[in-house]
């Protein structure tokens, strides 16, 4: 086994301690990265409440690093490249949603970054929260050159479950787009919507974003709490990018759809109620979506690369990963904390 | 005031009883019709259990019949033309949902066929359960020919109800196609999917139902209650209309939906919930759907000549109305019932 250090949690304790933890020997095909940053995501949090299990739970499933060591069968990498790893590292690789590049869907489920199940030994995965992750080669992508490595860490989970939606509702030119809530999602999604030629709004119920949406490059605002920019908002947007990561009502959101039009639900995953004479009123659609596959992935990257595109972070020193992520529950960020792991050598 | 006679329900009671009616005097653009056949619909069965308003209430949306008199400025009829009515009869004509042909949405909300308000004298509009009606000429289609007049009458209705969707969702020869509920609006759906070329499936509840679908010319069949069926059924359709008239969960339909897909709802209107997990594994939508523009109406009634499409009917005389609602409500009616009006001449 190798070993490194980590920010792990032991069972029910939800702060993160600086721990020693073990990487598996390399495989034939695995690459070990040096994690350099690590992108903190609400899913970070939401499992560090919900956390019970026996095993440590390590969070991070967005980040970015350098290959310090590869498998004989490794063809893609080479040392010392920069490479970027998501929160899936792997999946069954035969089922039809593998075949066409949607792991995300894959039938036996895509073993997840960290609190997934290993498809070979059975080991639960321990996150990016750590000075090393080992990998297999199919799961890791090349960092465009170009690309900040801190602010690029978001892009491998925030901003491909943004990239996905837009690109399969088919976002262009013609398209006029809003963006609900104006976070780690939400500001990616703007800047991507953007660069796609897009018509692009936000929807949030903070009167100070739109000064930050206008600077994304947003041309339009809509202060949810406001029944004068509701109203007028009313059948607006082709596409309602829904990214609210708490509980909410999705109907006022709806509202704003325009016929024929689409509200995707990427923040929240629970139960929503809809009234379906909220969909039929222009026959809108309901959609929701989360992560993406390996084809997507490296579309975004790419996307990203050309058009200069990256996260808007706060970098921190990884201890300091508890206060981040503190902060983060109070929505205190923007957009999308990002730890740096060398403090960990 | 014209005199006629029609099937009526006074305030808090669910029965109808043959009853004098009255119709406008002929505005410069409106038409008489002799109503020959009109549908019964599940929401006439709905609107006589809900019904407590002071006015008298006179079901009936669908119907076929001639053309008597004409108003001075009516310029697309004459006398004795064939013709079709649906469930709306008047609409703003000015919004821009009228503007694009979906009076259907119109923003003012559409002037229904009964219980409406009449957008000029204000006067609740009655159904056609009726011998005669008075309306527009806008929503008035011609029936073409060849196409049995009873047999066509639940077209303006279920007919439209399952088309809009159809051809929103581009149904077409490379579709995979699945109809909940094989009733009223779901056998038109299966005709109207197997002449557009789409490979169409039934889902039903009932395993008698299967001979039926074939007959309709339907290659597949899932039988909803058995969970291998189920099972197999996963992510295998494009597109499934939900036809199904009641309150129930769209889990088990959404999973059979396949990436990129669509559920499209139409049956039941009212609160439905979600697990957004279910939408979320392989970005399936969710959609509603009820009626159509009059554009929508005129194309599926000039597709239905050249297919050679009308509604598999039980033609019974108008004074036989309560007990077809009250068989309807026992499902025991494949698949509409159409009532002949002649009987009350």
């Amino acid at each position: 086994m190798r070993s490194t250090l980590g920010w792990s949690a032991d069972s029910d304790a939800a702060t993160l301690r600086r721990t020693p933890l073990e990487r598996r020997d390399l495989r034939p095909d695995d690459i070990a990265v040096r994690i350099d940053y690590c992108g903190v995501c609400h899913t970070d949090a939401h499992s560090l409440r919900g956390h019970q299990g026996a095993t440590p739970l390590v969070p991070g499933h967005e980040f970015t690093g350098v290959v310090t060591e590869i498998g004989p069968e490794v063809a893609g990498f080479t040392v010392g490249d920069a490479v970027a790893v998501g929160n899936i590292v792997d999946s069954c690789g035969t089922c039809d949603m593998c075949e066409v590049g949607q792991e995300n869907f894959c039938r036996e489920f895509p073993t997840l970054t960290y609190g997934g199940t290993d498809r070979e030994d059975g080991t639960t995965t321990l996150g990016g929260y750590s000075r090393e992750y080992v990998v297999r080669e199919s799961f890791v992508y090349h960092l465009p050159a170009g690309l900040n490595p801190a602010a690029a860490a978001p892009l491998l989970c925030a901003g491909v479950t943004v990239w996905e939606p837009l690109r399969a509702l088919d976002v262009g030119p013609s398209t006029r787009v809003a963006v609900a809530g104006l976070g780690g999602l939400g500001h990616l999604a703007v800047k991507f919507a953007v660069a796609l030629g897009a018509e692009t709004s936000v929807i949030s119920r903070s009167a100070d974003k739109a000064e930050d949406a206008r600077a994304l490059g947003a041309t339009g605002f809509v202060l949810s709490t406001d029944p004068e920019q509701r109203a007028a908002a009313r059948d607006r947007f082709d596409v309602v990018i829904d990214t609210i990561a708490v509980s909410h009502d999705v109907g006022p959101y709806l509202r704003m759809v325009a016929m024929d039009g689409t509200l995707s639900h990427l923040g929240y995953l629970g139960e929503i109620t809809v009234q379906t004479m909220e969909l039929l009123g222009g026959r809108k659609k309901l959609s929701s979506a989360g992560s993406g596959g390996r084809p997507a992935t490296a579309a975004m990257l790419e996307f990203c690369a050309t058009h200069g595109i990256t996260a808007d972070v706060e970098v921190l020193p990884s201890a300091q990963v508890n206060a981040a992520l503190e902060r983060l529950e109070r929505n205190d960020v923007r957009y999308r904390f990002v730890l740096d792991m060398s403090d960990l050598d």
